[in-house]
């Protein structure tokens, strides 16, 4: 899978587990804040978070985990949108340590917008939002569909 | 859902987001450290995998997030084997605030063997761990299925 480059890190010594690679949660957390920069990019900023009260939260997420990543690497994410509503986007990311082509890790992420003012209730994209969310969807639009994406697992019952 | 108790943690301040609740990363680290107990529990444990190279990766995670978990909270998780095989586990973790009942979030796993030695290649589970992983099977086979499972995750395309 390939899509826009969105989030670059390094990595942090306590992400590694007794495997001696990135535990799986850490794997995760890059996605996580791969999604922090996908709210950059679409407008749905710091600022933009503060004095609107929307923000996204993740409703689902999951996760391949196709190679291990050492503390020495440096990990590129990059995101493509799969789809979108009025207020949901379904995103899925990349992470690749940098320079290998292959991927480490694909994850898709359900993300709903919310507005947190008394309680929390979901909330429409505002348009220039919704703009922004069209133009980073065609970008990816030609690309094939991501290798291992979500599905139902399952094993033969014993 | 439930399943059998096997990990109990509170919640680090470094885990709050910006949303001012437990980020997304985090409740898959607390998944990890519920993975960590299950090996624990089956006999997979430190001593078991220092002496036979022998540990468990994660291939997959499918994690639904149901509910806000605040910095406050001590989080219970509660295990359940839904399938398994010679050399993988397909497991479901339920989180929830301790005294709630109901869910904050919901997990599944699909764990694989592997042995560290020369390189990493899949092993199948020794007898006494096969014995361990299907006793802890058995205590919930008689529960419903996961009310929010692993699927495929879909927006109607615009």
């Amino acid at each position: 899978m390939a899509g826009v480059p969105i989030f670059r890190t390094d990595i942090e010594p306590s992400w590694i587990d007794y495997n001696g690679h990135l535990r799986d949660a850490y794997y995760c957390l890059i996605v996580s804040f791969g999604v922090d920069a996908l709210m950059d990019r679409i407008g749905l900023d710091e600022a933009c978070r503060s004095s609107t009260g929307c923000t996204l939260y993740t409703l689902e997420m999951h996760i391949h985990f196709l190679r291990e990543i050492r503390s020495t690497a440096t990990v590129v994410t990059d995101v493509r949108i799969l789809g979108a509503d009025r207020k949901r986007i379904h995103a899925a990311f990349d992470l690749r340590c940098d320079p290998a082509t292959e991927s480490a890790a694909t994850a898709e992420v359900m993300l709903l917008q919310v507005r947190q003012a008394h309680g929390v209730a979901s909330e429409p994209f505002a348009p220039a939002i919704v703009a922004a969310i069209d133009e980073l969807q065609r970008a990816c639009a030609d690309l094939p569909p991501p290798s291992h994406g979500s599905r139902r697992m399952q094993l033969p019952q014993r």
